[in-house]
């Protein structure tokens, strides 16, 4: 059995789409931000970072959703969620998804996270005012660039793609039309559409 | 034959010291970012993010130190750069670069390119003055949580060991007194006295 722990709204939302996916065991356990439940002694112990997802096991915690998603895939090899024979394949699939966990969604966290990087009040207003910006900008790499299509890799389904939607949900958020870019937009939908995505939204509103 | 695009000082050096212990034939070739090169057209061709590293092959072209770093371990299987038979500690390892990845160099990356998350000078300013701070929460963790020693996994090296290596080379610039890390210390002293990274460096001053 794996343990996801998750909270609402966050890129954790990957990982919980990737388990449904796989046709592993798990549960979801939510983690109470309102509360700042992960900054409590219990939860640092699974996570001294603080931070969601962290994905429980007998062997132990895997936290980082970059790290989560491999790892499904390689345990669930049955559910092809990833080209694990293909060094090379694996490799572009792995750098799209550091590309959103370093770049994209760093960028977008500097509308609510500012003080992770600054002090000054001046200074996350700065910061808010730019994601926009640097969210339409990841976005437009990634409709010029790495969305192959219809999934990120091509005609196959990989654990890049859930990481894809959840990161696109913010963008309403972060004040950036999809409509500026048509293939996630597509790609969007399509996710939407997905038995595994609609399955982890619901046990999302039931945790 | 692999080409790794590389500049001095920058986490480039870890795919390099990758490259270097792995036994696969490479060269590197410098992106002059005092020329502005990186953001040439030439350059973004091979890798249109206008960074470095990029890592080339007959197949194509990989980015992302996470992704390249497992790969150079996944095709020189013999050179046991990771744990490839064992998902769990192939995911902690995993875990540990994307860490390095996604929080400890956008901390140190607040100090120099803050106009990539703000306009204002004002919080550029901002930023800088916190870095110390971040960065040395980020080795505390890493000193206290992540660091099994003596190398990142425990007894055995892996792809870990040069990223980390490589951003602890960042920190006396940032103002954080590595010897408050004792455990990142010895690694730092192991990995500097390592041939593959003595060969990095050298092939680095004659690029």
């Amino acid at each position: 059995m794996y343990t996801l722990y998750f909270a609402p709204g966050t890129c954790a939302l990957a990982s919980h789409i990737a388990l449904a996916e796989s046709g592993l065991p798990y549960e979801v356990r939510r983690v109470k931000f309102a509360e700042n439940e992960q900054r409590s002694e219990a939860y640092l112990k699974i996570n001294p970072k603080g931070r969601v997802p962290a994905l429980v096991m007998d062997k132990g915690v895997l936290t980082e959703t970059v790290a989560i998603l491999a790892f499904i895939a390689q345990v669930a090899r049955e559910a092809n969620l990833a080209p694990l024979d293909d060094p090379f394949l694996f490799g572009r699939m792995q750098a799209f998804n550091a590309y959103l966990a370093s770049t994209v969604h760093v960028a977008h966290a500097h509308g609510r996270r500012g003080t992770r990087w600054a002090d000054e009040p001046s200074s996350h207003a700065d910061m808010q005012r730019k994601v926009p910006q640097t969210m339409g900008e990841s976005f437009r790499l990634i409709e010029d660039e790495l969305l192959a299509g219809p999934y990120v890799l091509g005609d196959r389904y990989s654990i890049a793609d859930p990481y894809l939607f959840t990161i696109a949900t913010w963008l309403e958020g972060d004040k950036v039309d999809i409509a500026r870019f048509p293939r996630v937009q597509a790609h969007f939908e399509a996710m939407k559409a997905r038995p595994a995505v609609q399955k982890a939204f619901a046990e999302e509103a039931a945790a």
